[in-house]
């Protein structure tokens, strides 16, 4: 028996996705953009493809209907609507939609009690950070956990070194959140951009990292380790440069008048951004990742890390920050075929790392694509 | 016999020149703002008060009748027009509008025509520079001449270390319009913001220097110099801050799209300076020029400077910035009716400093008024 599975969202990751999976499994990729859906058809003629409004929730339920697994993949912003729309549908989903809503408290009894099988933020962080965070929290009695993460283009030009691999506004509010964290066991909240340090990374020299609000779920799940926290990675400068800018209003959300109309800076400073921030036609950049646990395990201490990098692929022109998204995500739909993942309800991944086989299965997937893995044990 | 004066706006430098003059003539100051004019009239009675639409060239026409000599200080939009009026009327004019045309070239005609004495550009800088030119041209044969200006706070707030004694609009568009100058014998153009170099000041230890487009009447009048540069000093770092901010696309005059309405970047952004550069009240100011001239005297190489130096009166509560700009075009007024001034036409400083007492004058006029000026000849 084939395993159909429907992809919502043909996005730069909703894509990867369908390509990843569509030589194991019968794959339908839905999304509003007729564009998006015919260049996937050209990639690879195997997925059906189907147009429809993602933001309709009735339009959803309809949809899922006669798939074995749901792959959600929209904005972040429609992401909560779509996910309660599959669990009303009856369907099992894993989900990188990625959404600001906090859908485990609020979905998980609803998952349990049609016996549903819902994984969120199967990413790589959200994703890998929270799989290999429930590992090492398997293997040692954790005191600091601590993952960083970026997503950066090859080439530095100032004065940004950088490039959007998505919405400049999501970028701009990553800055502007408050990074919720748990420090000395209690949780607290810092500005984003704060606690700036430099890292070394043998693949591309020294990167500064930051404070951003990234935990999510961990805060919950997680929340017996007394320290945790998650910073975001660029090349060095980039957080004083956006300090500056937020510090001097660019980014405030109060409407200031320009020739006659009330405008936020923040809506028209994301649009600057989105021209400064636009990567080139195939402009090589890579995911850079690390995960570092330091605890004790038999009364000693002992520190264990997990670095993941990959870069754009030339060949089929996909961009790292799609494939170590996608590529976890389609690990975690191989997973659930092959009852690795017993669980029912919404689960975020450091839940099934101590389930037999999983955390080897996702590892071996990523690295069958040359993602480049280097777990220190 | 009591001459009487007519000034055209009670802006900031209106105002303090209309209290400036208040005590030697028979002052009428006119604005639009009833508010600015009864402020005025309540710190010296002696001032007559007339509220009148100063965008209107017959309005001016009218007003300026009565009077022996006019002062304009309206906003530099309204500048050109404003001139052109009085002139049309028939009456000699001390300005200080700064409009960006040339005045010049375009009315030069028409004041000599008249018989009209038109003084334009009588500020700091333009104005005490052009005069100090004028002064150190007729000393030597001058090779290189550089004026240096800039109106900072005393205390250094990050980013920008910067608070705007004008409209931020007009600040940025100085760090956008491409500098003018003279270099090796032949007019150039330069990017706003190149040529950076740090000064030491006795007073507030180092600035940063760099080129903005100023010499205005001197690309002219002075074009027989071979180096001819104007440079605006702020706060080491202010630079390179807003050349970031330039060539990220902040000040960018291409409008996007911001929740629907097209806006342009530098008219939200100029808002967002507005805020970030507002002075509180009172808040302590000062204003730094130096101008150095290089050059040959009786075949030997000779260096001459000058050093301006003021801050914010906290008697008066008047900015220093108004104090130099003012006192140089009341210090001019008085000039003309003492008969320093018998030429005719459209003038800048720079063609009268070679008139008898009149250099002496001015420097006489600043110094009994406090302002600080080492002349190093």
């Amino acid at each position: 028996m084939e395993y159909t599975v429907v992809i919502l969202g043909a996005g730069m990751v909703g894509s990867t996705m369908a390509r990843d999976l569509a030589g194991h499994f019968r794959v339908t990729s839905v999304d509003v953009s007729s564009a998006a859906l015919t260049t996937l058809k050209e990639a690879d003629p195997r997925i059906e493809v189907q147009v429809a409004d993602l933001s309709d929730p009735e339009v959803i339920k309809s949809i899922v209907q006669p798939f074995d697994l749901v792959v959600g993949a929209v904005p972040g912003f429609l992401g909560r609507t779509m996910f309660q729309a599959v669990l009303e549908a009856g369907k099992n989903i894993v989900d990188i939609s990625f959404p600001p809503q906090d859908l485990q408290t609020e979905f998980n009894s609803l998952a349990e009690a049609k016996g549903l099988t819902a994984l969120i933020d199967c990413g790589i962080a959200p994703g890998m950070s929270n799989l290999l965070l429930g590992f090492f929290n398997s293997r040692m009695q954790i005191h600091s956990f601590t993952c960083y993460v970026g997503g950066l283009p090859d080439v530095r030009t100032l004065p940004f070194q950088y490039k959007a691999p998505f919405s400049p506004i999501d970028v701009v509010e990553e800055y502007i959140r408050p990074a919720r964290l748990i420090r000395a066991g209690s949780r607290i909240t810092l500005p984003a951009l704060t606690e700036l340090e430099l890292l070394e990374f043998p693949e591309v020299g020294t990167l500064e990292a930051f404070n951003t609000d990234g935990l999510r779920s961990i805060l919950n799940t997680m929340s017996h380790i007394p320290n945790l926290s998650e910073k975001t990675l660029r090349y060095p400068g980039h957080c004083q440069l956006m300090q500056t800018l937020i510090s001097a209003g660019f980014f405030s959300t109060e409407p200031v008048k320009a020739n006659g109309s009330l405008v936020r800076p923040i809506d028209v400073n994301a649009q600057v951004c989105l021209a400064a921030w636009k990567k080139s036609p195939n402009e090589p950049e890579f995911t850079i990742f690390r995960a570092t646990a330091e605890g004790t395990r038999d009364g000693v201490e002992v520190k264990e890390s997990c670095d993941i990098f990959d870069r754009y692929d030339p060949e089929t022109k996909v961009a790292s920050m799609s494939r170590t998204t996608g590529f976890t995500a389609t690990a975690i739909v191989h997973a659930f075929f092959k009852g690795l993942i017993p669980q029912k309800g919404v689960l975020a991944l450091e839940q099934l790392a101590a389930n037999p086989g999983l955390f080897d299965h996702v590892l071996e997937h990523h690295r069958s694509r040359k993602v480049r893995i280097s777990l220190r044990i």
